[in-house]
């Protein structure tokens, strides 16, 4: 069973999740199937993963059975489960808390495709939804502090399956990252009496040096101190602390600048590895006026080495401005309208007795 | 030129490093030549390096020739340089500073091998000492506030080159991750006046879990909250705050136990891709009663993936227990007294007017 464990020192959680691998020849490199191997990601292989937790569907259609445009199943390697006990204790000087949690897949096509880019607006809108659903389900599941969604595309960003997808982990935990963003950001608005995110927006779209992308709502920009080379970050251009709090309109135009930015990144890199992650704020807490939902991308084009893990400080041979003049550069254009058919008569499902709170046995 | 650029939120610091790539297609695989292709590092081949820092050589050879066993050289596409004037100064609501550093290449071997534990236990000991030497010397430098030696080795781990070498980075910050750990370590001394570390040493020899080597002067253990599958700490088990307290006996000592950690982890996990870091004490500080050098060994057997960069949490699928385990059983007492020949007579030179502070123009 899976166990959180906190590092004496920097007082961080690690998740010790043995049940993924137990000899040391468990450490398979990944292969990433395009095909030939059975993908139990596509329609018509339900069987093959555990049974959904939703799913935008055909109406009619049942739950496990084709038919469904997006579908959540939990992961079939869990690194947290819901169905168990939430248990603190001590273990020597060590801190221990059991493994609870969500993790879930989010199938973003039930055909067999690579890149989120290439579905219709339409679709990577109702996956776009899909997060913003399944985060809000979470939260009635009160052991939960934090919901992580996020997307692995390629080996070189630790993905193991081919068939697009994201993931997302529900934690018993504000995790230490988030936890220093609300800190960083509070301490800002404690002395400027502003928001630093959304100083920021203001700040690049007046620098017009970094903007990748401006659409009435929503600003893409390659960030002034990138970790990564080409990292990208969408960002609300109004204050928003939480991405529940999200209009129907913003979540829409999150779609499209998400496929506009990952089509320009797949023109520019040549279809690289990356990882993309939604920042939003914990669970309760109310409005915050420090923080700012955000979602970060990052291209994975250079290894992550000794230095950055042993001093925390990345290294990054790319200007930003640089990276931002090549995709506000690359024309995207045909590509995102060529394929603008898009089915209708979807409608979100959930299976009754799957939601978190109810699939606990406690 | 690089910069240091200053995240608003975190607060903490990115290297910004164009110099080592300018186009999106300057991102190649790294290509780890094994045999053909030109080696710079190999003995021969001195002159497709920038001229060496300092070096181990046979009495009376000349710089950047022939007659090494341990080789220093800046490195060719550094992330910083110590030839620069450090200024500091704001760039809207962001901060910048100059890329002011040193950033240093440390060739193990004049021989073409991968491993550093296929090298004799001496020669072993003369890298440690290297790593020595350099700390002590750019500790001249005012404007280096610390130093990070590191190891990357094989494609996943960052590494970009077979010959076995490792690398430093001298910093005119405090790194976040080191800054984290003092913080850390400091608020654990206040609460119980003892040293995290040491603690932690007398907790894993009294367990007897996770302790895969026990020196006299040195224990390896597989930390409690390990963050990769089979993480290796070497640590000593007297508080000593600052690598460059060590005695003579200690270093050998380190030597000794990282050629058979190594010499372990190649034979459990087969040659796996790997990075270590050496954890110091900032320069300046006084000694410091509740910090404690150690080494870090981080196998990467599995991706750090979206997860990972969103939250801060790893998800590490092998307990160090287990992984303690397979290490401890690991039998290498014949490959590490296999090749027990080392050549003897060999001199540390540093080269005049090469230091950092003789080499900064300011």
């Amino acid at each position: 069973m899976s166990e959180f464990r906190r590092d004496p020192i920097l007082r961080e959680w690690v998740i010790i999740a043995p049940e993924r691998a137990r000899r040391p020849s468990d450490f398979p490199q990944p292969d990433l199937p395009s095909n030939g191997a059975l993908c139990p990601f596509c329609e018509g292989n339900e069987s093959f993963t555990p049974p959904e937790i939703a799913a935008i569907r055909r109406p009619g259609s049942a739950p496990d059975g084709p038919g469904w445009q997006v579908r959540v199943v939990p992961n079939r390697f869990p690194a947290l489960r819901v169905e168990r006990e939430l248990v603190a204790r001590p273990y020597g000087l060590f801190d221990v808390t059991s493994g609870v949690g969500a993790h879930e897949v989010i199938i973003e096509t039930p055909e067999h495709v690579r890149s989120l880019a290439t579905l219709p607006e339409q679709h990577v809108r109702a996956v776009v939804r899909m997060y913003y659903d399944r985060i809000q389900d979470l939260s009635q599941d009160s052991r939960l502090k934090h919901v992580v969604v996020f997307k692995n595309v390629g080996a070189a960003a630790g993905a193991s399956l081919y068939h697009s997808h994201s993931q997302l982990i529900g934690l018993p935990i504000v995790p230490p990252r988030v936890e220093a963003e609300l800190r960083g950001a509070e301490a800002y608005h404690k002395q400027r009496g502003r928001c630093v995110y959304c100083d920021i927006v203001y700040e690049e779209l007046d620098r017009d040096e970094r903007v990748v992308l401006d659409l009435p709502q929503i600003v893409a920009v390659c960030p002034y101190a990138s970790r990564f080379p080409f990292e990208v970050w969408l960002l609300p251009k109004q204050h928003i602390c939480r991405f529940q709090q999200s209009s129907d309109v913003l979540l829409e135009e999150l779609a499209t600048a998400l496929k506009l930015v990952l089509l320009k990144l797949d023109l520019v890199l040549e279809q690289p590895a990356f990882n993309f992650v939604l920042h939003t704020s914990p669970y309760g807490g109310g409005d915050l006026p420090y923080y700012h939902w955000h979602l970060e991308i990052m291209p994975r084009l250079v290894g992550v080495a000794g230095f950055e893990f042993g001093s925390g400080v990345h290294i990054n041979p790319a200007a930003p401005e640089t990276a931002a003049a090549f995709l506000r550069d690359a024309d995207v254009e045909g590509a995102f309208n060529g394929n603008g058919h898009s089915h209708t008569g979807w409608g979100y499902s959930q299976r009754a007795g799957l939601s978190p709170r109810t699939r606990t046995s406690a």
